[in-house]
C-alpha cells in the first residue's frame, strides 16, 4: 500500500480522491486544504487537514499529490512540500516549467526526495509524444492541436464580462488545419488557422447581448488572434449540455524519411478532463513511490521515466505481453 | 561520430545506409552480408564484408544495427553479434520475443555489451503505446489495427500460388470495428471483424483465375479467417500501383475513469514502411552508442530507455521544448 496526500480538493483533487478509493493500492492519508477542513466533507469518509500542517505529516506520506489550481500556487506548493514529501504535479505553465523544474531539482536532492513535474497529458502525455515524435522522425514539423474541449481559463475570462450570467468557451481544432499538417504543411498554420474559439453564454435579461459579443471577441491574448463564435443560450440548456468537462486534442508529426512521406499522431478524446488528468497523476504517483523506494532523488518528468516503469508485472512478462 | 555496422541489405537495411550516409553523426563501417561481398554495390560507396568476418571488426563498431530479413535468422545473428558488439534489432516475432529478450540479455551482459530489441513501430513504437495506455488508463482494453499497408508474409504467400506472377496484399483495417474499438467495444471484436485482406494479384495468361482466389481465401492461416477480395490486374498496373512499400496502423484504449469514458490513440501513415522503421532503428542507435559509453549493459527495449534519451540537447532546455 502507498500512503498518498492530496493537496488541493477541487476537481483535480475529488478526481485523485476517488481513484485512490476505488483501487487497491493506495491509503489515502488525507486531503490538505487552505480552507477551513471543518467546512469540507467527503463522500469517501477521507479526513481534511490544514495545508500548513503539512509539514508534521513527514514520514507519514510515501507521496504528495499537488491537485491546487493556481499555477502560482503550485510553485510555492511544490518548494515547500519537496521539503518534507515526494511529490506529482502536473503543473502545466509551460514557459515556466524549466525554472520550476531546476528548482525542484535542487530541493528534492537536497531533502532525499523524488519530484515528478508535469504529469497529466498536456503537459504529460503529449510532451512523450512531442519528445518522442521529434527524435524518430528528425526531420519534421510537430503540430499540437487542443479539442474540442472546455478550457478553464477563456471560460472564466467570458464570465467575468458585466451582463454574463454562465459561460462556457470549447477549444476546437479546425479539421482544414489538421489536414494540413496531416500533410506536412503545418509550419505554415497561424494561431487563427488552428483553432476555433465557441463560447455558449447565458446573458442577464437586460444584458447587452451586441456588446457582451463584442466583448468577447476583442478581448485580448484570450480571443482576439482567433475566430470565436458566440452562441446565446438559456439557463436550462446551459445546465442541460454544458456543464460537463470533455476535452481532447492532437499532437502529430509530419517529416520525411529518405525522401519519403511518413506521419506519426497520437489523439484522446475524453468525457472527462480532470479524470483523465488524474488517471495519469495517480499511476505516475505509483511509480514515483517505487522509485523513491528504489534510491531516485531529484525532480523528474515524463520524459526522464522509462514505461516499463508503469508496471507491477515481471519484466520478461510485460515485455512480452505488450512488445 | 558515431561507428555503425549494417547487417543485411534488403530494404532495412538499404533505408539505415541512406539515413547514415544523410546524417552527420554516423560512420558508416561496412555492410555485412551473407551473399559475395563482391556481387553488391552501393550508390554511397559503403564497403561490403562477409558476415563472417563480422567477430574481426570488434572494437571497430559502436553499434551493429541487424537487419537481416528472417526472424529465425535474426535470432541466431543476434546472440552472436552479442558476443563481440552492442546491437540493435527490430526482431519482430512477439512470441518469441520473452525468450529472445532473456538471451540476448545474458550473453550481453557476460560480454559487456548493450543489446536493444524490438526497435521500430510494431514492434517499437505500437509496444511503447500499448505500454503506456494500459498504465494511465487502467480499466480499459487496447486494440491493435494495421494498415492499410502491404503484408510481406502475406505477399509472400499470394505470389507462391500456381499462375501467380505477380501479388501483393494489403491488410486494411476495417472502419466499422475501429470506430467500435473507439466506443470501447473493442474486446468483442474477431480477428474477422478488424481487418480485410485485399489482394492484386497478376495472373499467368493460362492460369484458372477462379482456382487461384479459391487457394488464396482458403489459405489456413494467411487467409481463411479473415474476409479477402482478390483483384486481377495487368502486369502494366501492378507495376504502376503496387510497388511501393506503405504501411500504417493505430493503437488505441478505450476506458473508463471514475465512470467517464476515456480514449487514447496512437496512429501511423507510412509512405514508406522500410525508411520510417529505418528512422526509427537509427535514432535508437545513436541512444545505444550514448547509454553503452555511459555504462548501460544488457538486452533493453524500447519500453526501458527513457524519452529523454532521444535527445542531445541540455537536458533542461529538452523539457523547456517539449513539456
Amino acid at each position: 500500500m502507498y500512503r498518498i496526500g492530496i493537496v488541493g480538493y477541487g476537481n483535480l483533487g475529488r478526481a485523485c480522491e476517488k481513484i485512490a478509493a476505488a483501487g487497491k493500492d493506495f491509503e489515502l492519508v488525507g486531503i490538505f486544504t487552505r480552507r477551513d477542513p471543518a467546512s469540507l466533507s467527503s463522500p469517501f469518509g477521507t479526513p481534511f487537514y490544514r495545508q500548513a500542517d503539512l509539514p508534521s505529516f513527514e514520514g507519514k506520506i510515501d507521496v504528495l499529490a499537488l491537485c491546487t489550481g493556481s499555477a502560482n500556487d503550485l510553485v510555492d506548493l511544490g518548494k515547500t512540500a519537496a521539503v518534507h514529501f515526494n511529490t506529482v504535479d502536473s503543473f502545466d505553465t509551460h514557459a515556466k516549467m524549466k525554472g520550476y523544474v531546476s528548482d525542484m531539482e535542487k530541493i528534492a536532492v537536497e531533502n532525499g526526495h523524488l519530484s515528478f513535474i508535469g504529469i497529466g497529458w498536456d503537459p504529460g502525455l503529449f510532451s512523450l509524444m512531442r519528445a518522442l515524435f521529434g527524435g524518430v522522425l528528425a526531420d519534421g514539423n510537430t503540430q499540437t492541436f487542443w479539442g474540442k474541449g472546455v478550457s478553464q481559463g477563456h471560460s472564466e475570462a467570458v464570465r467575468k464580462i458585466k451582463g454574463v450570467l454562465k459561460g462556457v468557451q470549447y477549444t476546437v481544432p479546425k479539421q482544414a488545419a489538421l489536414d494540413a499538417a496531416r500533410r506536412g504543411e503545418g509550419a505554415s498554420l497561424t494561431t487563427r488557422d488552428k483553432h476555433l474559439r465557441e463560447c455558449f453564454v447565458v446573458a442577464a435579461e437586460d444584458a447587452d447581448k451586441a456588446e457582451i459579443e463584442r466583448e468577447i471577441v476583442t478581448m485580448p491574448n484570450y480571443f482576439d488572434e482567433y475566430d470565436t463564435v458566440v452562441h446565446f443560450i438559456t439557463a436550462e440548456e446551459f445546465d442541460r449540455d454544458h456543464t460537463a468537462m470533455p476535452h481532447g486534442g492532437f499532437v502529430l508529426r509530419s517529416g520525411s524519411v529518405n525522401g519519403m512521406h511518413e506521419r506519426v499522431e497520437f489523439s484522446l478524446a475524453l468525457d472527462s478532463n480532470p479524470d483523465f488528468t488524474a488517471s495519469v497523476l495517480m499511476a505516475y504517483a505509483r511509480v514515483n513511490c517505487k522509485m523513491a523506494a528504489a534510491g531516485m532523488r531529484g525532480a523528474k518528468t515524463i520524459l526522464d521515466i522509462p514505461v516499463i516503469a508503469l508496471t507491477d508485472e515481471d519484466r520478461l512478462d510485460f515485455i512480452a505481453h505488450n512488445l
